[in-house]
């Protein structure tokens, strides 16, 4: 299908598709992000406050640590921001088993699914880092589903949406981006998606309404409860 | 002294003295709390999104795990509270050796010595989990301190800070106080005091506007670079 007819039918259904972020958004796992990062940084001798680190994830891994290694004057030597990748991943998966989902992510997607209302997951994490999450959403190993491993740049580039939306086969423009950093709202806004926000991943609402947020919940659980504000009708 | 005296003396001298909570404000601890929070609820088959206990850490842990257990509809039994806060303790305990200061920490409190300008850490933890962060920022154990232990209520209640400005011989009404939760400035409005409050807690900024902040900063390295707009003049 070309994305000329997909477009039509998209106009003509009437129902937007969903791209849903993964860490903070689905599953509760941004303070495990967080203090991984803060716990990789001191191994390198990097004292980096964790409240910084903490409006900083949800970005690609590679392009975090080269925008810290900036701001503390630190050249970004390249075996030195795959090394601190690597040992930050390991401490990160050795935390995987206590992770939780978030309210309502399971049930979000179950409803979606039920509306016949597509919907896709679009993250940076790597495919190995977003298995297990999966499992723990209870959804299948080949459920929808773009990683950065897919695309060349990571959020906030807008290409994970971009790849998912076409994975999906619609257009980005009739794509709804659910994420809880500013880094998926400004990855929404340069793919021209509508953004929605979501309070768990530790954002405050004002941050994610400053950052272009169509609507901000607080969490998978209040965004079901309100999906006709999206256009999304359930009767 | 009578309170009186005093009174007139901060009137006359026109420099304020400065409360500062601990947790997130002088130390780089709240990302660390909040994960000893979650893994102790885990411990007792509780699911709470880590998100919402960020913005609960910096209360006193009983009214936390209190507030906590009535929202999601258990009894608060006084034993389940009490556990709860010494595994929670417990957890924290084992990491504190990985804390860090926050950046200019040190730097403001010396300055503020070197200035002859009053000053006072008054935070809701206990002495034993207060006392390992005190030699991080290079104080002595008999440093300026109110803590938990020494009055009946905590945060948000407003004995901590009515109790240091007593120890520190000032009227709270001529005290600043400085925290990075709405915590701290809803106890600093209780006690008449003026609020100022850091982003370092991982609170946005429009939240501690909203919750009376007279001025935000980063963290202690911004404000020590602004003492001017707190009515402490350098030279």
């Amino acid at each position: 299908m070309s994305k000329k007819t997909n477009r039509r039918q998209r106009a003509s259904s009437d129902i937007p598709a969903l791209l849903f972020d993964l860490d903070g958004t689905l599953v509760d796992t941004v303070y495990e992000h967080v203090l991984a990062w803060s716990e990789a940084l001191q191994d390198e001798g990097i004292h980096y406050p964790s409240w910084k680190i903490h409006r900083r994830v949800g970005m690609g891994g590679e392009i975090f640590v080269k925008a810290l290694l900036r701001e503390i004057g630190t050249t970004a030597i390249e075996s030195k921001v795959k090394r601190l990748g690597e040992i930050k991943k390991k401490i990160f998966m050795g935390w995987i088993s206590k992770v939780q989902i978030l309210p309502g992510a399971r049930e979000l997607l179950k409803r979606l699914s039920q509306l016949g209302v597509p919907w896709i997951i679009a993250t940076s994490g790597g495919k190995d880092e977003v298995a297990p999450l999966l499992k723990l959403l209870s959804l299948p190993s080949d459920a929808p589903l773009v990683t950065g491993d897919d695309v060349k740049k990571a959020k906030p580039e807008p290409d994970v949406f971009l790849a998912a939306a076409e994975r999906l086969g619609v257009a980005v423009s009739d794509c709804i981006i659910v994420g809880d950093s500013v880094w998926d709202l400004l990855a929404a806004r340069r793919a021209k998606g509508l953004g929605v926000g979501l309070l768990c991943g530790g954002y405050g609402r004002d941050e994610l309404d400053r950052a272009g947020a169509y609507r901000v919940y607080k969490d998978p659980a209040e965004l079901l409860g309100h999906l006709e504000e999206l256009g999304i009708y359930t009767d």
